[in-house]
């Protein structure tokens, strides 16, 4: 059952999704007690592998094993020996000799996360935390995790997104939360347009489930959306020949004040953040009450946990077979 | 009772300063132990949220957290999300989201813990570990605690440090730690003079609580100084165009060992730290035997222990509430 | 008994060696049980005290110290009030005035270890985790307790190592593991040959208890190795005029395909890591069975809960005298 690594949502069946989604609402349920701290992986070590800056996933991940009681060594690749060279298999056999039970790396390169945890090097479990512009899995969890909590009772019998109607707004060419999204959404059941300057979508789009759509307004104006889910602009993008100018952008695939008010009344706004408020996101948009943002940030540490559960426990079943 | 968060030492009352420097005396019996911990704060989460390098500040609190058995994240500004535009708004719902119960912050911008306290954006309780020339206000209590055990039985009657007179003498215009003291001290019932170059001097010096002086030879003959606590020079302010020269520096406004030989038998010798031996204080004073320099950064655990625990216990209050 | 501080490996005489290497045999059962995890050094802070980055030497030291559950206190120099001017001695009252028990230091300035072990500004257990050129004691213990492992019942009698053949290859001039290894190896019985062009041997290497060889091959022909250990060559060093060009260094000094086919059936290929696969040694003996490269890296962490271990009961041994 479940699996022994997270590399991607692709891979991701519906009762695996199902199983950590329900295992992080158990977890989720220690934020509320006096004491937030879980006895589960006393005495595990969760190596945070970081080739990229991102202090927000990286904190996310060491609160959430540390609320598992779990030791969490943070290695930053800046200043590390693999900037002298060391390739990544010998990191990765330095930190299975140093006992890691679960290596939680963030890379640029797309494909790391998965050479780390099908070269043999390592018995560890792996948890891609993004890399390059390929996948993000958490980041899809938690955000399924959100948008279950909140429209969960619409689809009773069937799969527990059936009938939601999500679209992903924004740079999907350069995010690997729009692509990791797209397939776990579809697992669970939703129905995902995907909205994008046409020069800001990838290859090969066309074989995702998904709608795609050059028009945020007409996706507006002709459905009925129960999430919209902004993305992050980076600016250092903005100056690339093939992006939109940042005011040609905010006018047409920004979530501005005027197309917040033709959302329908339950209509979700989501973002992963950091946002750009001003830019992708209005700040009426980001602050409102129907946006998500800050519960999305809390999901995270939830739907961590119970990922580095399900790893670690993985790992304690093989060693029984 | 006591505070919520933990700003400045202009609003810390009598009362409150007092509370927090007899539970530092408490905590600072842990350091006496076999086993230097206490399970205070189990469960708990404090964040180093610095935006500006501090190393020193950076582990004395991580030390005192931890010795309350606190799990502890730290958060460098460089190379966050916060370089790639995010503001401290967005920061802040962060850490709240991850469950931080209490934000140690460090910025250069003055006035950003008190934003991050007062914005709503968090219910995490917020210590200022120092923003821009504005206040530093743990370092004021760790001088108060160390001024109060070498001279406490002096003013058995009224406030703790009624009859003491310390002198802060240096760099005033972009000291926090100058600004944070004079409040405080003051408070306590000591006498502050603060000693100066003319043109480091801040703007509404006037208005302080303290008696001002151009002249350190005149302070130090006329009066009956306890203390002497020195202000760190920063190097890279030598080369503005309002600093003294070096070398006038040290000779006008030094405590050199010429100077040290006119103190007091029992007047102490206090510096923040890191010192500049040779320049603001010489070697011979810094090692003395009057001096406290090693005792305060000792004691800036306790006192920020007793910080820590009283944040944390106004919160479970206001829970009950 | 034992030692206050591990600053080098000329110091350290048979009996200390062993007791080391013994009580790590010890802490190594650890890594086989469930709960990864030792009571003994709770409440003791280890300071990880970082001048120049080495990401590999500072995670085994911290996952070793946590392992034993010490709290773990990382300083990096970089942007401490190190780069502001702060000297040695002040950062060292700092760490003392914290509390730390054991400080790890790794310095780019030869000596550094010891001045903060003698100069009598801190209390604190000092281990050398690398200095300059000078020694790296937890390497060459880490060594000795792989070659033990795999060689130890050839010398039942006298000392562990007796009868044991060790070549050292490559650019001694630089390394710090090649002098430990020296002196802790023929300590416990071993015999060492050096090998190294000329150009990369240091001014006193006629005084090492060793045989110098500037042939490898030579080397290799002419006695029965029990094992190979192979120098990390520094990229950065190449462009030196006093080096060998790439091709040169590889063809003359480096463990090649071709050499390892002439080694001994069970002679074994150490290296201390990161290697420069294809440089100075191929992937094939990186990857070899014969190659304890992981093994090293897994016994680095054992040694270190040995060595830290002993420092603190050290130092609860003074306490009671």
């Amino acid at each position: 059952m479940t699996y022994r690594h997270l590399l991607g949502t692709e891979d991701l069946d519906y009762a695996d999704a199902i199983e950590t989604l329900d295992i992080a609402e158990e977890m989720d349920q220690v934020s509320g007690r006096e004491i937030k701290k879980l006895p589960t992986l006393r005495g595990r070590t969760v190596v945070n592998l970081f080739f990229e800056d991102s202090t927000r996933t990286r904190i996310s991940f060491e609160a959430a094993a540390k609320r598992l009681s779990a030791d969490v060594i943070n290695f930053s690749a800046k200043g590390s020996s693999v900037s002298k060279g060391e390739s990544l298999q010998d990191t990765a056999q330095t930190l299975e000799a140093i006992g890691a039970d679960v290596v939680v790396i963030r890379h640029p390169g797309s494909g790391a996360p998965q050479r780390l945890a099908h070269a043999g090097w390592i018995d560890a479990g792996v948890i891609n935390a993004g890399d390059g512009i390929h996948q993000h899995p958490t980041q899809a969890l938690l955000d399924a995790f959100t948008l279950r909590r909140h429209l969960h009772t619409r689809a009773p019998a069937g799969r527990d997104l059936d009938g939601v109607h999500v679209a992903i707004v924004g740079d999907v060419l350069h995010s690997r939360v729009a692509r990791s999204n797209v397939y776990l959404l579809t697992t669970l059941g939703a129905h995902v347009t995907v909205v994008a300057p046409p020069t800001l979508l990838p290859v090969g789009v066309e074989t995702w489930p998904a709608t795609i759509s050059y028009d945020f307004d007409a996706t507006l104006a002709g459905s009925d959306l129960d999430a919209v889910m902004m993305l992050r602009v980076q600016a250092e993008r903005m100056h690339e020949s093939f992006f939109p100018s940042a005011h040609e952008y905010t006018r047409r695939w920004g979530l501005t004040d005027k197309r917040v008010a033709k959302l329908g009344p339950s209509t979700l706004i989501m973002h992963p953040g950091p946002m750009n408020r001003g830019f992708e996101i209005s700040a009426g948009a980001a602050d409102s009450a129907r946006s998500t943002v800050t519960e999305q940030v809390s999901n995270g540490v939830s739907v961590r946990m119970a990922v580095l559960y399900l790893l670690t426990a993985y790992a304690k079943e093989e060693d029984k077979a």
